[in-house]
C-alpha cells in the first residue's frame, strides 16, 4: 500500500480524499494556491505545498508545480479528485512518467472518454444503448438535416469537444435547425477551439441516470447501482438520489450487466460513471466520466462502500474483495449540493463564513471544507458543502433532509440552503415526479 | 400519530428526540431550566417552556412543572429521554393520568426493573441467566457470609436501590466481607435512604454486554443485538461498540432468543436494555434499563434502525413492521462519549465553547447539542457530544474514529477528546482485548 498520497485538488473533495487516506494509515500531501493557504484541506493534511497564485491555471491546473510537489515530498501516488486535472490524460501520463501511481483510469481510457464521439462509438460497439443520432461529427449541414429527419425532431446539436452545456443547441423543427447548427458551431469554436458538432435525438422529458462502476487490474468489474441526477440547472446537478425513484432492482441489474460486461471488454480500471438519459424505460448513453463524481456519497450510503478507499486499493494493485452478488442496496440516499450563491439569482456569494454549524444525528453526512471564520475565495467553484442523508425509505430520507437543512447554519454568505428546502417541500419532488427540466422551471417560478 | 411531543430532557438527547419527531412531522415542545434558555434543544424546538431554576430538582425533575408545560402547549405525548425522570414510574403514571402518552414502558415495568432485586427475581423466573448470589436483600451479616462461602470469593455487596456505583463494595476474602457489608449499607442509606443490600459473585474480569430490545403493544418483541460497553470509569461508560468483539452471531442469536421470549412473557412494551456481565462465555443479568440508552446510536448504525422513531410509533400503538429475521447486522460501530472534563483528572470543565467544529464525511455521526459560542452550564451531566462511527469492519471503524477525533474541535473548555484518541491507539483496545477494568487501569497509568 502507498505510504504517501498527494491530493491534486482543493475544497471538500481534497478533504474527502484526505479522510480516506488517513483512515488507511496513508500520509497526505495537500497542494494549494496562495488563496487557499488557510483552507481546511491544507490544515488537516500531513504536509502541504503552495503551488501558485489563485488563478487555477497557475496552481491547480499547473502540472509541473504539482509534479514537483509530489517529487519533493516523496509521494507514491496522486489522487486528482474531480474537476481540474482529473480527466486530463496528459496529466495521468506525466504522473506515471514520474514513477508515481495515478489513482484513476489509464491515460488511454481518459482520452477515449474525453472525446465524446469516440466514447459513444466505443460504447456502441460494446453493446451499451445510445440515443439515436449521427455516427460522429457532422460533415455538413445537409447531413445534419438528413439525420434530423430520420430520428425526428426535436434534435440536439452538440460540440464534439464539449461539456457544461456550451456548444449545445436544440432544434424543434427543420426551420430551427440551421440556426442551431450555426450557433452551436460558433460556441464550440469559441469554448473549445474546435467547431466539430454532432446531432442526436432530443429527449424532451428525460431523467439523468448514471451508473457507478469500479474495475480492478485483475479483470473484475462491478457496479454500485444508479444515481438519479435529474435535478439540474444549466447542466449543473443540484440534488442527487440513490437509487432512482423510477428504476426497479430488475432495471438496475439489467443495465449493470450490460455496462460491466462492456467495461470488462474495454479493460477499464478504477472508478467510472456512465451517464444516461432515461425516458419511457429506455437508456441512452451520453458520456462516461473517468473519475470520482461529486455525487459519489449517495452511492456509498446505500451500498456501504468507501469508493475513495477502493480507488486507492485498485491503484495499488489490489483485487476487489467481493463479487457483484455481494453488493447490497440498502435504503435511499439524497445529496444536496450547497453552493455559495444567492438562492434566487445564483449570483456568486464568496466571503467570510462567520458561523458554520453542520447538522448531525442519525443518517446525516456532511462533506464540507467550511469552518467558522473561513473565507470562501471568489476564484473557484461555488460548491461549499454536500449534505447527504440516508434512511430506509425515500420518504424518510426526504424528512431527514428537511430537518438537516433546517439545522444547518452557514452565516455571513448567501447559500442555496433555502432553495433545497423548497425543493424538498415540493409535492412533485416528493412524488419522484421530475425530469431534467423540472428544476429550471421551479427556479424560474420562484424568481416570479 | 401524535401531533405534538413534549421532550422532558435537555442536551444531546433532547435534540435526538426532537430530530426524530421533526422527521416524522411531529411538532416538539422543549422544556428548559433558566440555565438552558439558549440551549440547542430550545433553539430548535417548535415551542419551549421554562420550567424552573438550574437545579434539576426544581426543573428537569419537577413533574408538576413539566406536566403543566405539556398541558399548556397541548402536547399528546411525553418523551423522557434518559436520566432525569425517564425511569420514574410515578412520572409515567402522572403522564398517563393527564391523558398523555408516556413514550416508554408501563409504570409497572419501570417500577419492577427499578428495584434491582425484583428485577433479578423476575428475570430468573423468566429463564434469563443471572450471576450466582443472594436471592434477595440480605437479612443479616451471617446470611451474607454463608452465601459468600457458597458462591466463593470475590463477592460484591450492592445496594438494592442502587445505581452509578454508589453502595457497591467488593470483598475478596472472608476478612474483607464485614467491612464491605458495613460500608455498602452506610452508602446505600446515605444515597438512597434505604440500606437494603444483596450479595453476588464478583466476576473479576468480565465484559459489560447489553442487549437492545423493542416490544410493541401487539405482542411482538425483537432484539437488535448487543453493545459492548466494557470501557467504563467509575461505572460510567466511555466507549461502546456494536457488536461486541467477543460474540459470534450464534451467541447473539442464542441470547436474543432467551431475552425476547422472557420479555414477551412479561408483556413488556417499548424500548429496553438488558445489561449483562459476560465472562468465560457465560452471561449474567445485572439489570434492565427501561428507557433509551445513551449508547443507542451504535445499534442504530449497525441495524439501520431509528430507535427513537420506533419508540414513538410503539407508544402511538403501531405494530412493529418487521420480524426478528428481517433484522440485519451490518459492519461495526463505535461511540466515544466526549465529556466536558479534564482528560486526565476528570475534573469538570464547564464554560464557553468558543469554537465547535464537528467532524464529517462517510460513516461519521455526531450527536451533540454544542455550538460555537454555547456555554456548557455547570449544573448537569458533563456529556457534551457523542461521536459515532460505522464501517464494514472493526479495524476500519477504529481508523475512522481516529481520524474523526483528530478533526473535532471543542475549543474553550477541556474535553476527553485526547483520552479517546489514546484509547483508539492502544494495541489492546485494537485487539478487542479488554474487560470492565481495563479503562480504569489505562487512566491510572496515564495519570502516572
Amino acid at each position: 500500500m502507498f505510504g504517501k498520497v498527494l491530493i491534486a485538488n482543493r475544497g471538500e473533495i481534497a478533504l474527502r480524499v484526505h479522510r480516506a487516506c488517513q483512515e488507511m494509515g496513508i500520509r497526505t500531501v495537500a497542494v494549494h494556491s496562495t488563496a487557499d493557504a488557510t483552507a481546511m484541506h491544507v490544515r488537516l493534511a500531513d504536509e502541504s505545498v503552495c503551488i501558485g497564485p489563485p488563478n487555477a491555471r497557475d496552481s491547480y491546473l499547473n502540472m509541473a508545480a504539482i509534479l514537483s510537489a509530489a517529487t519533493i515530498t516523496g509521494a507514491d501516488a496522486v489522487h486528482p479528485g474531480y474537476g481540474f486535472l482529473s480527466e486530463n490524460a496528459r496529466f495521468a501520463e506525466m504522473v506515471e512518467a514520474h514513477g508515481l501511481k495515478f489513482i484513476g483510469p489509464s491515460p488511454e481510457h481518459i482520452r477515449m472518454m474525453g472525446d465524446k464521439i469516440a466514447a459513444k462509438n466505443a460504447m456502441r460497439s460494446l453493446g451499451v444503448p445510445l440515443v439515436p443520432g449521427s455516427p460522429g461529427a457532422l460533415e455538413s449541414f445537409e447531413e445534419a438535416r438528413a439525420i434530423a429527419e430520420q430520428v425526428k425532431f426535436p434534435v440536439l446539436i452538440k460540440a464534439a469537444a464539449g461539456g457544461g452545456g456550451r456548444g449545445m443547441k436544440v432544434a424543434r423543427s427543420a426551420e430551427e435547425l440551421e440556426e442551431a447548427w450555426r450557433v452551436a458551431r460558433a460556441e464550440a469554436k469559441a469554448a473549445f477551439g474546435d467547431d466539430s458538432v454532432y446531432l442526436e435525438k432530443y429527449l424532451d422529458r428525460p431523467r439523468h441516470i448514471e451508473l457507478q462502476v469500479l474495475a480492478d487490474t485483475h479483470g473484475n468489474v462491478v457496479h454500485f447501482g444508479e444515481r438519479d441526477c435529474s435535478l439540474q440547472r444549466r447542466h449543473q446537478k443540484l440534488v442527487e438520489e440513490a437509487g432512482s425513484p423510477v428504476l426497479s432492482q430488475a432495471d438496475r441489474d439489467a443495465l449493470g450487466a450490460r455496462v460491466t460486461a462492456a467495461l470488462a471488454r474495454l479493460g477499464y480500471r478504477n472508478a467510472g460513471t456512465l451517464e444516461f438519459l432515461w425516458q419511457d424505460g429506455q437508456f441512452a448513453f451520453i458520456e462516461m466520466n473517468t473519475r470520482l463524481q461529486v455525487e459519489h456519497p449517495v452511492t456509498e450510503m446505500v451500498c456501504g462502500i468507501d469508493l475513495v478507499k477502493e480507488q486507492i486499493r485498485i491503484a495499488a494493485g489490489e483485487a476487489l474483495g467481493y463479487a457483484q452478488s455481494d453488493i447490497r442496496f440498502n435504503g435511499h440516499a439524497i445529496e444536496c449540493r450547497i453552493t455559495a450563491e444567492d438562492p434566487e439569482t445564483f449570483a456568486p456569494s464568496p466571503g467570510r463564513v462567520n458561523t458554520y454549524h453542520a447538522p448531525g444525528g442519525l443518517g446525516v453526512r456532511v462533506d464540507s471544507a467550511l469552518y467558522s471564520g473561513y473565507t470562501v475565495p471568489p476564484h473557484y467553484d461555488s460548491l461549499v458543502a454536500k449534505l447527504v442523508v440516508h434512511a430506509p425509505t425515500r420518504a424518510e430520507a426526504i424528512g431527514r433532509m428537511r430537518r438537516a437543512l433546517a439545522e444547518m447554519v452557514v452565516a455571513g454568505i448567501r447559500t442555496t440552503l433555502p432553495l433545497h428546502q423548497a425543493v424538498m417541500e415540493h409535492p412533485e419532488f416528493q412524488a419522484g415526479d421530475y425530469t431534467i427540466h423540472w428544476l429550471e422551471r421551479f427556479v424560474a417560478a420562484r424568481q416570479g
